[in-house]
């Protein structure tokens, strides 16, 4: 049974990153009634502390107390996320078979190349979803399929036999750099990328109506923000979930001061940007397009 | 009786100017039950065709077309816009006077010195006009009653008389520069302008919750537009009551091409700023603050 | 025999892209005397209306219109305009062969993934093209051989044969993702793009010397624009010339509203560039230099 | 005795300005060593509580904490802070008695007509100050004679009197507007304003070496911070110092919620600007030179 | 006899402004047959060293130099140029009677008040000069009547005497502060200033077609440059000309190396502004309109 | 023997680069006793004068000039700077061997495409160096080999032959496009680029502490300057070192001329860049992060 749609998906490049730049907004949108989804684009295997299936633990963990309705992790690697053709087609993909009305990207500038990547390569990616003619998982088999058949057929002839079809390549296609496919059959986060082919009366063409970015970063100054008050607190205990990241940090300390100083940032932030528009805490977004206001008496925030 | 508050004043340096800007909006907040108001800075007496009595009966007449409850002009002088003292007392009493909950200034930057001037006087005139210690009326009136003295004095003593109280100065107030006063006693506009004390107890300190920018200006991206794609056609014709301003420039020649020209560029802009945003016909805005957002879902403008 | 060196080339992702953009320009060049050309780095497979072939017949008719001396098209598959080296050395191969001495790219930002990468793919190739030491050719070549063995070894050892030299490899080299070579052997339009070694003679290194951006986006200031005033009515027939994309739209509706519709666009965005110069209908530009100016009594548009 | 010089002089509009804006920096600067002093424009008169009195002794309490070595304010009108030669004169006496080396100014732009006009205000007097022909107490006094000249023979007149040379105007020269003379003769502040004729030798010209903008504005971005992190609960204590301003916010209310909001707002940002340069609080600044370094290997913030 | 108009008026604050800024462009527009001017707004009476009478004279020996066929000073206070109603009259009826297509102003940024000033004055009295109804004598006549009278009759009501007409005021206008007149009968310069009456028929309205921008500021991008290689030299002896402002600099020196520094440094940035546009020595400009282009392919500067 | 940490890494796309944007920086930084590396990313093939052999003995030559204590050239191929993941290793693993504390890169625009990519490439691997989990070594050899091996694969299937471990590839690797291995074993500048495995000790992660960028562009405003006064003359010599360069130019004309034109060019940018500052010459930076001052009273640059 197809799932039905998002309203809303946020896109990252790291199981942590919602829960720093978005999760109040994911929540509060959970209250209205919305349905929202979460995509980390890589599984956290280059993090400095924990491994990947910490983080997937914890990614769920996370994803309950934010209420999203739906949270999956591709497999492009942590510390090299990039906009290739594949990885357009692997996100894409999540895409027509979520159909959100609203895409949340990282902003498009940052410290960390994977954030401002992510926010290309899901631009991109939401495009390439609305084609009506791209068939992506023909594209996506072919790209992969390709790839295979290279990686197979020298590894034969690097061993000296005859390449037996469906037999596993000796070189892992992993191997293969930007291009190489790195979708691991049968493993549990692939099942959830890769639905059978039932799934396939999902992959209508779709585009996002809206995509907004959200910018959890020091100065650039958002369109707009979202009020979190009401939502801080919660979000702050979805960050707080990932323990692998943030009980490593405390051992041999007290743990309180560490968790004190990171909510003393996070506080601070949102608090900064609550003041710009006149409300306790918030989430700081921007958008490319103009708006469209209806009743300018109703347009909030204060000017004077 | 005092009346009403308005829900959204319209400032502007002379008489067609709101009508270019944000008739459209205005007529659409009408429509809304919104009660609106416009407030010209100038009588237009230094426009190249008709004159101040001409443009106020049009301009009477298009405040019908545009639905507006109240419109009057101050007496600053066209061409002479400047952001004086004085000049931000008279803007701010009328704040006082009609306590808008909106406030539509002119674009801060532009080609006539009198829009840009009109845009940080009107500005600056919001912010007095919050000043709770501040009474516009006796500000103002030693403002004008210290140079009508000075005026009325030396006419005086030039004159070899001594001086009457009462009794008109012989060099017009006008004619001191910046700061003089040019308040005309008994005319029409100016009991407008001037209303009576018991009107006073309207002059409660009052600063306007929201301040937008109209800026039909070819060359600014606006932060939001507003549909006027119903609103076109009789903002339009609000224009097209200053019958002065565009009569003359149809003597000699055919008058629909030159009436189809203005048209054309009329809604040549329009298109554009509604191309922006998905609709026929907009008008655009600037704010300096940034957005508050409830739903993210409910963002309009496509994206993509 | 080598043609005659374009005055003007124009670049973009898609066939109808520079009817959009930049047509009244090329046909104002080509009233000029210029010889002016057109190359369309994909083939429009993607479009939700009609195929290539259709788009192919619908390009020439358009480009007729514009009176371009020359036009072709690339093999870039269309919604995957990537920049590739091997597409750098496509279109660097194309400069070499026409000799422009002004190239029009897109602009470098845009709504479509296509155009964007197309501008900064187009301002790569320029500068490659200018490259004494680059034997484009030999480049290409040793490109495309190597995967295209690639390709044909694994093939032939997935089919348990021998690779016959010259046998069509099984797996579409279309099928490698960004590098894999899409040349096709002998089609009509590669041909084109694939001239005789005798053709070589013209492949000296070139650069063209000046590079603009034609910008029909809404919210970018151009750095100038160019008078289409008598150009304009060509322009939209050459747009009109693109049947597939306008006449299924106009399927099961009165085809005049339709038409309207678009014209109404495409006129608006004309005028709105034209008023900002003075004159009725422009197409806008950006340029990364400074200009350069002889005669400061020369420089056109009334600054107040 | 003429007074040294300061190093640092700080030039606000209003008597709390300072506190919120660089009063950490000034305090660290007295701790290096430095000689601070703060200069408000203004007396308070219009803030909705409390008075010019009341502020007057929190200014000199709050200067203490912040071990600022002079504090004065002049007179002009709260709410009224108007670039005029008067003015700038006004300023420029005091930088020719004080000769600082560094002005910090307000940023020019804000919320406040008062705060960005002190700002070019600011600017201009350190220009005035430093031109060498310039005799500022001539050039005060001409200004502030004339008006009260006027002020005087309009009042004899109208009273009809004879003019006494020295009596009183009835008409305060403060209701000439823009330029009238606000000079309280005998006044505790203007005595400090107005030093006695032996102090003149101190007004030789001068010009700061430095400029800078302090910037608490919520979207600007900094061009450098100063690391407040020792100076943040002084600094803070140093702006509770204006009682008046703040315990009647309180009153009828638990004090210390009310307390603890302002608290939590001033440590957001202090924390906001201090995360940009990896220290706990701090003030952000504006400059408008370009930087010159010495040894690239020793500039501070880490990049990534 | 009215002399005919100027192509080109160069505007500026100080007496050797124009050299530093435009002069080689003047020279140039000189070789081309057109008419050029220079209107100094002050007469340098603040300068550091030498007088308005040394500065006059050699501002015409520079004159000469650069061809110029019209220079004239304005009685503006040097360090106090102020955009009053008074001020703009004046430019504007220089405007009017040298009828300009071309007005250069300096960059409306800018270190020095009085250059930034002079940008803003220029530009509204540009345009003021083109308002058909506006007497620019009778409203400069009352400006200066009125003021001129008070001061009279203050100064014999000072005096205890009666006033005579047409007798000298006591006080001097000038000491009236921003809206003083400061219009000295019979002076040498202000005789040019104000022509006679039969010169009152060049006065009609007038508007320049185009105002430009010069900026030979450090850190501003130009919209263009023009090149002065082959008018550099003559240029720098324009400069060179104001011998009071150079050789004070030069006394107890080598004369020598100071005039070698003003060379580098004049050289260093004609070259800078050069190298940007291919060429060997320019002068930058902004404009802030658009562009308009006839041919793509004639448009200087390489790209590449 | 593991070398000692540099202070200061240069990277830049090619070999005369870092001559004519940060050379008089990195001599300055020696004089402070610190150690300067260069890493020039191509060797220079693609030159139309020169070959790699040349470039590389001049390289050292002015590596000396400069004082630097460490030199490398990669082997990404000239015109062809990519931001692969295999550059990006290549670049990471010089950082790891080299540990400096501040990295320069070239600013990330600019005209020619392998500078700006060098940019974003150089950003990119000072990000994948800090990254503690990744073994660069591995990665790399990864990517190579298996390259290697499709390639050696393939010729052997090509060539009809049974492929033998450790022969040499028929098809040389280098023509495998962007992800191909272009290390060429035994090379002596490979060898450099390729230490033995006892210096993978030194391989431990490393991060910069500071990312600068160099400017020597003609429309950007720099961050900030380094004042190069005395270095000025080194830096130009170490450029004159690329004799290659720049002898070819000269002959047939007067040696002297070319090189004045070339010095005269060198010094106006550098003399712009100095008056930015008050000082002769300087070489200009940008940096992305905020600035941090410890004593307000110690920034340099005179700001009026």
């Amino acid at each position: 049974m197809p799932s039905p749609s998002l309203d809303v998906l946020a896109i990252a490049a790291h199981r942590d990153d919602v829960e720093q730049t978005c999760g109040g907004t994911l929540l509060k949108m959970a209250g209205l009634g919305r349905r929202t989804g979460i995509l980390d684009l890589t599984r956290g295997e280059m993090g400095t502390r924990g491994n990947a299936e910490d983080r997937q633990r914890e990614a769920e963990a996370a994803a309950k107390i934010l209420r999203a309705s739906w949270r999956e992790a591709l497999d492009i690697p942590d510390g090299r996320v990039e906009n290739t053709w594949e990885n357009r087609l692997k996100v894409a993909r999540v895409i027509r078979r979520t159909r959100p009305r609203v895409v949340i990207l990282p902003y498009w500038k940052g410290r960390h190349p994977d954030h401002y990547t992510a926010s290309k390569l899901g631009y991109e990616a939401c495009f390439l979803a609305g084609l009506a003619k791209l068939d992506i998982d023909r594209a996506l088999n072919s790209q992969q399929s390709a790839f295979s058949h290279v990686a197979s057929a020298v590894a034969s002839v690097v061993a000296g036999e005859q390449q037996t079809s469906g037999a596993k390549p000796h070189l892992s296609a992993a191997e293969f750099g930007t291009t190489g496919s790195r979708a691991l059959p049968g493993g549990a986060e692939s099942t959830r990328d890769l639905p059978a082919g039932a799934d396939t009366a999902s992959l209508m063409p779709h585009r996002p109506f809206k995509i907004i970015y959200a910018t959890l970063y020091y100065d650039v100054r958002p369109t707009f923000v979202v009020d979190i008050t009401d939502q801080f607190e919660a979000r702050f205990e979805s960050l707080m979930a990932y323990k692998s990241q943030f009980s490593d940090q405390e051992a041999g300390k007290d743990i309180f001061p560490a968790r004190a100083e990171i909510r003393a940032r996070i506080e601070a932030m949102a608090r900064f940007y609550g003041m710009m528009a006149g409300v306790t805490y918030a989430e700081p977004f921007l958008q490319k397009e103009v708006g469209l206001v209806e009743d300018v008496t109703a347009i909030p925030v204060k000017s004077i």
